[in-house]
């Protein structure tokens, strides 16, 4: 059995709690914190956790927990892998790391030193229909890929307020396509381009961001990648990926709450694809905390590194550079 | 070159001058005969048909003529296939033969007689998803076929005054699916059992005849199957076939006139099924006149014979008594 | 919160055990009984719960205990069901409550005179895509229903020495598919006529069963369904529905464990449908015994009564009936 | 009635011929000029035209004939438009134009001094599903489009000789797609960014050709375009396109020979898709000539013009030298 304690209760954090408490028989969520008390007390209160605190040193201090969940707001990540390595506890990180390279580079040469695990949410990398390409890949299915094509629009934007301090659409909502597209594909990416437009929302663009969006990535064994981004598509959560190889193409379609098709007198129909992240890929955060669980309990390398964390958000600065600079980035050697 | 006469010019009749005038290399459409003049010099000048009669039997008597296409009234098939055959010309017929078993009979030996060949217009044999089924059954690919499931449905009922001619719903519309249920199984049919009910238009009931109906047939070989007939389906023209055997299962799906899929704030949706025969089948025409034109010229036997239609005119008398008896009907030696 | 205890730890048990002990927060399964003492401990062990016996009766004895869920031997049900209405528990039964109308009418009358209250486990009715279809109905979407088509096969047979205590394909398997029937039509059944034969295996056929039937139900509103039953589908769990009505025409699809399609140079494929019912409808099962708890707490009607048990079983003995003497057979008015 | 001349009678050359000699009511193919005898002969003779020449300048002499089909090699189709607007012929030629802006530029000029009629092969513009898309956009189905994304992938690269004279990946096979990027967004193209590389096969990388590439197109009202560009599928002929708009999204399916879809133990599959254009397209290129016939005939607009034809060759080159340069390329004001 692994103790775990979760950091930060907000509705991230609450799905991490209720898959620990109810649906992973090996782990055992001991504890809260919240910057907000009361999240932390209804959260506990609600999955029967029995310490809720505001303070997550607490939970670091605490000897009878080995590992944490940290659900905080994005700035507070890399402080907080950083004494929880120092104080010998696994961790489990919601995206990003961080949106600073040297930040990011602590936080993981503390985890070096400590010897503990580190597992980055990319919860996608769980999703039974994206594993399906993966495999494809690994096992020849579709030859050597040569083209990748990433779909991911959220059904609308996020409030502004978020916007504002997301880190913009390369670095808040396209992280999760770049590390895709590094799990899919295998391979490392050399050169980055990106164009985007303000065409949803112009209050979009007059805080600096953008809300549509398309990436082209050079892979490092020939393969070209395409990131498709929108912020806004009427007909709900559109997460669809296509990968073409010597040997075939395979691709997966989005995900729908009923399989029912009506036809009627003026079209053939059925009902939109499931709205949003927490219902499409309820099954991946699932799955990505038992890994962690597993991992930490069976000591093997965990299956979302600190590494793969901090390649994403390299390949987001360098979509931000070209897109800002309307050139072609190369990624370096550091990369 | 084969000289061929067409008999009839309604609508079914203009189809195939149409694909005889101008789709079939190896024939010539020298000569149409109808009732209605009007309707047999429209015809003749719509694809440049030399000779417009309103005798049928200037065709037969026509040594030029090898072959004529019979498209005229169902009650005048038989007659016309007797004449045709003693004339020693080759028949083409649209089905059914006739409703009544002895003048079919009466037909199929005189061409027997005259050693001319015959077929009967069972379009949907020659469709490409209908055959690809036989073959799958042929090839073996879904083992030994166990069920069938046959689904039929027009559009929308046909004038009420066709109705009242047409011999009803078993021996009009269900007899293509009498012929697809032997074509697909490729075995012969001891029993039927329909139940059926008007619940598309009382006035249908009000002249004896049903709008909705389902047949179950036992197979000589031990398959079941399923057909599922209505008179009106507000979405089109609703055409499919379904085979459960020991080693997979394979169906059909409806055509569509694009392949276009909207997805708006409401539902994913496409454009109608093509909604009638004319428009689902245009291909599968072409090639049964294609087929019945090489048959004659290369001297083989043609796809679908005599025997096939008076075997489905069985069925829909059958299916009829069933009805009308509510019990399972055996089909004796003599089918 | 509600206690319930549950009696027969096998397959089916264990899998409401897991829904009861993690996933409906406002119940707590307090107590195991199985005759198998092992089953019992080994349930009660995995999920928790604290209490482990052999005999049910300690079930219905303890004040603590509100309502059983029985999944113990089929010849046991309806003996439980008095005994529990009698203690006054509420009782949540799988299908089916008794193979004979007798003891299923002795067993209701004891519910009703206990005032309690009953839910029988048809799952499917639980199931969104099913659902989605009586939403139809209900809502007019497609008008007035008149067609119903069922199809319900199993990926491969059951062991023989099961077939031989089921009841038969009828009573057993179908059952589901005449209480879909009732659920989706929404209107009674006045008559049934089933076809049948042994095509999967001889040796069900040597047991007096069948492995292949089809059912032929015509409803008191005037729609007509027809039922596809096979023991056998290698392509895995076959569970489909359509409904054609006045208005348009709905259909479900099978489930898949992904929506990856791989095309490569011999064919478009997928991956098998999910191959059997834990697979297919584990979210139905949850579904079922949450609304079972609201039912009891929240004092409201079971979704699924005693009647429909009751129901199901009678178009069962009829569908057996017909099948055996190759005739139609009415459902007389005490139905 | 239009009297048409045919110049040119190589594969596509005698796929219009079929057309104009069968399938177009209103088109008389009076003459067929090919610079190899027997080719000319050899169609003349399949289509009933009475006249096969070498030499087109005597198609262009005759004063029978009102317009000519170019199906000849791409770098004679400018001086034989030339001269065709000379002679006062209305023209139907194939893509490209020509390779370079200067011949087309002089071509345009000859037909706007002659006042004569041209038309550009662009047949996709005449598929039903193309066709649907763009009436989605017209009729503000998707709302304002924001992202086009085109699939175009051939089953196999051509033979390394016809690769050599093609002039290259962009502006010989994406040329289709860089103009129905312009017919369904209906905007201009501002910039363009190209990456490709040379995967399928290195023999074309060594003629200095690329065999995969992604372009990105800025239109000028914003929307972002995508196409995606190979030389092999396996699977065969992948003809896709997906538009984003303010208000939906719609997207079309490739073409399939039939409907058949098989389960069998292994998967769930159909046959591959239909291998290449000319099965693909059939139905484009006769609305395609039909609309051209209609155009002269009935002195309407031609529904693909010289400047659509000049429009995808800028396109293209401007395509290939980002490429070339890595870099976006604008598209100048001339264009």
């Amino acid at each position: 059995m692994l103790n775990l304690g979760l950091i930060g209760a907000g509705r991230i954090g609450r799905l991490h709690a209720a898959h620990l408490a109810r649906q992973i028989p090996r782990a055992r969520l001991v504890a809260v914190a919240d910057v907000v008390e009361e999240a932390a007390r209804g959260c506990a209160a609600e999955y029967g956790v029995p310490c809720a605190v505001t303070a997550y040193r607490a939970l670091l201090d605490d000897p009878d927990i080995q590992a944490v969940v940290v659900c905080s707001a994005t700035d507070t990540h890399a402080q907080i892998i950083e004494e929880a390595a120092r104080a010998g506890k696994h961790v489990f990180c919601e995206k990003p790391i961080d949106l600073t390279l040297a930040r990011i580079d602590a936080a993981l040469a503390a985890v070096a030193r400590a010897g503990t695990k580190l597992q980055v949410g990319f919860n996608r990398r769980f999703d039974a229909s994206y594993r399906r390409l993966r495999q494809a890949v690994d096992q020849g299915e579709i030859g050597r890929p040569w083209r990748l094509h990433l779909i991911s629009r959220d059904p609308a934007p996020p409030p502004l307020a978020y916007i504002q301090v997301s880190g913009g659409l390369f670095l808040d909502m396209a992280i999760h396509d770049f590390d895709m597209a590094r799990f899919l594909i295998d391979s490392d990416i050399d050169e980055v381009f990106s164009t985007a437009g303000v065409l949803v929302d112009e209050a979009i663009g007059r805080l600096g961001d953008v809300d549509t969006a398309v990436t082209v990535l050079k892979f490092s064994n020939g393969a070209i990648g395409t990131i498709d981004n929108s912020r806004s598509a009427v007909y709900g959560y559109d997460q669809r990926a296509e990968i073409l190889g010597s040997g075939g193409m395979i691709s997966t379609a989005n995900a729908f709450p009923n399989s029912a098709t009506l036809s009627d007198s003026r079209s053939v129909h059925r009902d939109l694809p499931l709205n949003f992240f927490m219902e499409r890929y309820t099954q991946s955060y699932l799955m990505e905390m038992t890994a962690f669980v597993d991992a930490v309990l069976d000591d093997t390398p965990t299956l979302v590194t600190g590494h793969d964390g901090r390649a994403a958000v390299v390949l987001g600065l360098a979509a931000l550079q070209s897109y800002r600079e309307n050139r072609p980035v190369r990624i370096g050697p550091s990369f």
